[in-house]
């Protein structure tokens, strides 16, 4: 039998997934399960996005340029200079969702064994893109005690070689749901252009930022321009995740001519999703009024809910829809396991994301779990009650 | 500002859209222009497919499984096993387009550095795959004068070193249209596990097999279990090209396992897309028959009338909608450009993808051109006039 490829050895399993086994064992076994593991929102996507679909009248599903539909990239265009962006469509490329947007990115930006740092806890699938493009993860720390802020510039310094070619950020984070501050991103700018590198900003949950914070781009930053690579979907903006539409968006003409020939090779994104995701720029304020409203209220029902339960912390985090809270536990991923396994209360569990998935140094996250708030809030409450017996109840529990 | 990677300064731009400014000034100046340049059939899509697309019932646009749906691998393993491939839906994981499907099975079956034997000229996409990948191409030529049958064992016997870990193969072929013999076919499986090396076999044309000819696949090869991987899509089946719907096979658990990690990195394919394919598998043998009359139709309006202009010479192929072409040319490239640039017939001129692009062995194919018989007979004809009076007139004319 011919060998798998090392790099697929080496490729990391998703976190996320690795309890889906005890999860379907659960469910067999007729206990309800509340998902806060996965940022799949339970939000309808908008009515004019899904219309569009359903009112595409070609013949020919066709091929798109490569780039995009030029009507597509123009509208997204006015979507982001809207928020100050001064973009054209001329700077956007059209890509298969955010994840295509960032393995094209670190192919074009990184060689092979050059190095990315970037802040964890960190969305667990960045590990993935970095083994596909043979590119090294830098992890600096950030911590729960100050609510995930960005760790300190000099941390930075640190782990800058001569192989340092990028910093990544998740704005506002995924895991953590920390929103980052004017002058943390002016620190970042600063320390690029001090070191002349890349700044990858994946702002997949941009529109979910509360209590009236600012959300700030390195688009908002000046001479930053040849330095920042945007990394976008519109899977968490309009509840569309299976539409698989993103973009890679950025000034530095070299850059985008050199992702323009990765996308050419797999040849287009999807004709339809493009559609309905142009229909959607048109989407009414009103749609994201709603959902501001509607997360915000699960936010502070989860937080107020974890920091009531004994020895649990939350910070409270100020933007997406995921918090990483602090439980009194020897080990989350046997917690959360168990949790699944065997426990229940009325027949009722709950399923989160061990945080050791987001981190990428080995012993980090052990007692911290991230949990996604797309639950109404009645079902909010019934997974917190879970949980507060759960933590009671279970033989690891430390405090 | 920073440096692009050296691999973004390598990777190849794409030969079929070299020409396109080319083409775009002389759209500009008012020419009509046959293209033969690009797979994008004028066939319409099965109207059972786009009805499904416009039925769509969610209002949660969601992710899918990472594998795909299903419902769609199990309908897609009753196509395939109406073909006899003997497969399960699990064996099946749903791939971005099938340029997807070849990269993560570049990833999983390769390292960087490693190397895959294709026979040339080849699609020329798979050299950007290459780059992506890490892996090295080993092209062995075949030539025009045997219709661009396999070549001889010997010869990939030749190039195989330690290194060596796969073959690939395009089954009926882009750019040739050479449909892989049951003896040429066996002779690979031969060779692969003599070797233990993967068989890749893209077969986005299966479909499209003429004159009664049947197809074979590694799949309907005993022995082979563990070594093949078929690279699929529904873009040419079905003419969904802008669907971004394909997949990758293989009965080998452990490749299986691995693709399905690079697969869950990415999230899932389209649900939409998914929705639409699935109903596509019940697209009647009537579309099939009608599109492979009018295919085999438009072969040999083009074959006939190339073989009638004076020393151009073309194959009649077996399968897909491609010919490549030898003109009584000094340079393809130059020949195309012109063709755009200083040539027209009666205010028109055509299109066509210089073959250099498809070899990978540079020098190669200067006198040969690909075209697609993607455009309606009388098209083909006028466009076939075209190009006998540009042959008259180029200066670069060699016979």
């Amino acid at each position: 039998m011919p060998k798998i490829s090392q790099r697929g050895i080496d490729m990391p399993a998703s976190p996320i997934r690795k309890l889906t086994p005890f999860a379907d064992q659960a469910k067999k076994d007729g206990k309800k399960i509340y998902h806060l593991n996965i940022g799949q929102p339970d939000i309808e996507s908008p009515v004019g996005m899904l219309n569009a679909l359903k009112g595409i009248e070609f013949k020919v599903w066709a091929y798109t340029p490569s780039e995009g539909l030029e009507s597509y990239r123009n509208k997204l265009a006015q979507y982001y200079n809207k928020l100050n962006y001064a973009i054209e469509g001329t700077d956007i490329l059209v890509t298969n969702g955010g994840s295509e947007a960032i393995t094209i990115a670190l192919q074009a930006c990184l060689n092979a064994g050059e190095e990315i740092i970037i802040p964890e806890p960190f969305y667990a699938n960045y590990n993935g893109f970095a083994c596909t493009a043979g590119v090294v993860v830098k992890p600096i720390m950030s911590t729960i005690d100050t609510g995930f802020a960005l760790p300190a510039i000099a941390d930075f310094e640190k782990v800058i070689t001569d192989k340092t070619r990028a910093i990544a950020i998740c704005n506002p984070n995924n895991p953590t749901g920390y929103l980052y501050s004017r002058q943390e991103m002016e620190a970042l700018r600063d320390l690029c252009l001090k070191y002349d590198l890349y700044l990858l900003s994946d702002e997949a949950y941009r529109e979910f930022c509360y209590d009236g914070r600012e959300f700030i781009s390195p688009m908002h930053l000046e001479g930053l321009e040849d330095h920042v690579v945007v990394l976008d979907t519109v899977s968490k903006r309009y509840s569309a995740c299976g539409a698989r539409i993103g973009c890679i968006i950025t000034k530095n003409k070299a850059l985008y001519q050199t992702t323009l020939k990765f996308a050419q090779a797999r040849l287009s994104p999807s004709l339809e999703g493009q559609i309905a995701a142009e229909a959607a720029v048109d989407t009414p304020d009103s749609y994201f009024q709603a959902v501001s409203k509607e997360y915000t209220a699960r936010r502070d029902t989860l937080v107020a809910g974890l920091n009531k339960i004994e020895g649990v912390y939350c910070p409270n985090p100020g933007g997406a829809f995921y918090v990483v809270a602090r439980l009194p536990i020897d080990n989350a991923d046997k917690f959360c396991q168990w949790m699944l396994e065997e426990f229940d209360y009325n027949n009722e569990t709950v399923m989160m994301a061990p945080a050791t998935g987001f981190y990428s140094t080995p012993g980090f996250g052990t007692q911290e779990v991230r949990m996604a708030y797309v639950l109404n809030q009645t079902d909010l409450t019934h997974a917190l009650a879970c949980l507060e017996k759960g933590l009671q109840e279970y033989p690891g529990r430390t405090a």
